[in-house]
């Protein structure tokens, strides 16, 4: 079993890449590290019914077990380069195997990324994955970096993906334009898109960086934590899709955006004068990105409305075990 | 939950690491590499149900979970650096946090390994650690290097740890000397030690080498297929503990050292003028070493009983989803 579902995914994903001296099939991988780079890790688990619904795709589980863990790496600044999958199956499944390797390769080889090492065994369905990337010396993005005075930036659109899953865990009679943005919010529930090319764009220009995977208000509040600083946020600023607008009105969208999570945007800061380069560096690789408010001194994270009051929070963060 | 399980095993392995320039509580780990070495990796799971029965000790998973991997490493001639966890717990737990932290510490601060990475879930109990560690280029050891002559050996004893899952499955009424003796087998079990170090003494001597996690059969049936040869074992000469002899007997013993997984001894291959040497070098760290067979042309793993007629097999190896 193990080694067949292995061979397959290391079949489709299959990148000639010369660092990798010794790849899946021993008790361990071999792999050459590039002089001059730090080597950045994180491993990342998706449960059945914590993380996604009974019945999802296998396809859309291979590629999103690896779009989280990319996401990591995206939130480091880092260039991805090795994987190792380890995945817990209640039966040996070809039908499953075949779909999540192919998955996990589509997103595999958009980044060169090579599959290295694997475990499979059996029990409740339940995926985790280790990555591993590079990042010059010093130059890794943390939560530790942001200073007093500078701005709160993030990628993409919030909110998306929490309203996919309210959509998927109860489908509404729709008619089809609503189903067509229902369906746009479902992909980028299943299928997010970690914006490595941004992380490794901000090297050296942001001052602290974190994916969205708790919901904004909780990841931004780890850069506060990790700074040593507050943020205040504008409400009127946060980015949301026009599909999120309409199905869910001003209001409610404006909640998912602040608390919802799974959503692998990253958030980050900058100092004023740094801003343009931001904007045109993204701009050119085509990631857009929005100003949504600044650190200050103090503690936890703030959100004014419109009219300059405090914003009522409605959705907390998105906590697992909460 | 998540930070405080990890930070709480993290307090207690906190290991003082110059090539740790950034550890648990961001989105990834930052590691320099010490120049001129290859990096190793690997990662396994541990299922409850599957590779552990239920009520299992916390401070044992957390031991064993690391064990197994570092056995990974031993068996590649790795010297263990860094490791990274996935736990998946059904409910928060204190008490389980706590006990697996100080197991996965006891294990961890004998090697120095820092722990630098860890996702924790809700979900059924199930623990995938990866871990990493160094060797020096091209002297991995791996199973493709077995040749025809080499003479085959095994570290330590075989057979214990299955016989310690009989009895911890069916526990027998037993006098005080037999339980003395199902304790120590039954520890065999619940806190395997990998044989770290005869793995790094044997780079540049042994020729392929593997950990014996599914029996000694079917891990060396890998070395088999992966050197292209084959192997013939004397079953006279397979070490087994006086424990095991005592509690089953001649011939119950040698079924269960052929086919019994979970042992994570050492089995590899030398060549027939190394043999001294690697036995002077293992004793010198307090390495038990016995030879039991040789590496043949053809393929597969050939027993050959003491009156040299075929020993006939009746335990198979140890395989999830069999």
């Amino acid at each position: 079993m193990e080694f067949r579902l292995i061979d397959r995914i290391r079949e489709l994903t299959d990148q000639p890449r010369d660092d990798v001296k010794l790849g899946i099939g021993d008790d361990g991988a071999v792999l050459a590290m590039p002089a001059g780079q730090e080597l950045v890790m994180a491993i990342d688990t998706m449960v059945e019914g914590t993380h996604f619904l009974p019945g999802t795709a296998a396809a859309d589980l291979g590629w999103k077990s690896l779009a989280v863990n990319l996401s990591d790496l995206a939130a480091m600044g880092a260039e991805p380069a090795w994987a190792m999958l380890a995945l817990t199956l209640p039966r040996a499944d070809g039908d499953f195997v075949e779909g999540f390797a192919e998955g996990f390769a589509q997103l595999a080889g958009r980044y060169r990324l090579a599959l290295v090492g694997g475990d499979t065994t059996g029990g409740p369905l339940c995926l985790s994955v280790a990555v591993h990337g590079f990042v010059p010396p010093g130059q890794a993005l943390t939560r530790a970096g942001a200073r007093i005075g500078d701005e709160v930036m993030v990628t993409g659109t919030l909110g998306d993906a929490v309203a996919g899953l309210f959509a998927l865990r109860d489908p509404p009679h729709d008619d089809a334009h609503r189903a067509a943005l229902r369906r746009s919010l479902i992909d980028r529930l299943t299928r997010p898109e970690p914006r490595v090319a941004a992380g490794i764009a901000l090297r050296g220009l942001a001052t602290a960086c974190v994916d969205i995977s708790d919901g904004l208000l909780a990841d931004l509040g780890h850069i506060c934590e990790g700074s040593g600083v507050g943020a205040e946020l504008e409400a009127a600023q946060l980015p949301r899709s026009a599909a999120l607008r309409e199905l869910h009105g001003d209001d409610e969208s404006l909640q998912l955006a602040l608390g919802g999570g799974d959503n692998y945007e990253l958030c980050f800061t900058v100092p004023p004068e740094r801003v343009a380069q931001v904007q045109s560096t993204l701009a050119g690789i085509g990631c857009p990105v929005t100003r949504i408010g600044r650190i200050v001194d103090g503690a936890g994270v703030h959100v004014r409305a419109a009219d300059g009051s405090p914003q009522a929070i409605t959705m907390k963060g998105w906590e697992h075990f909460a």
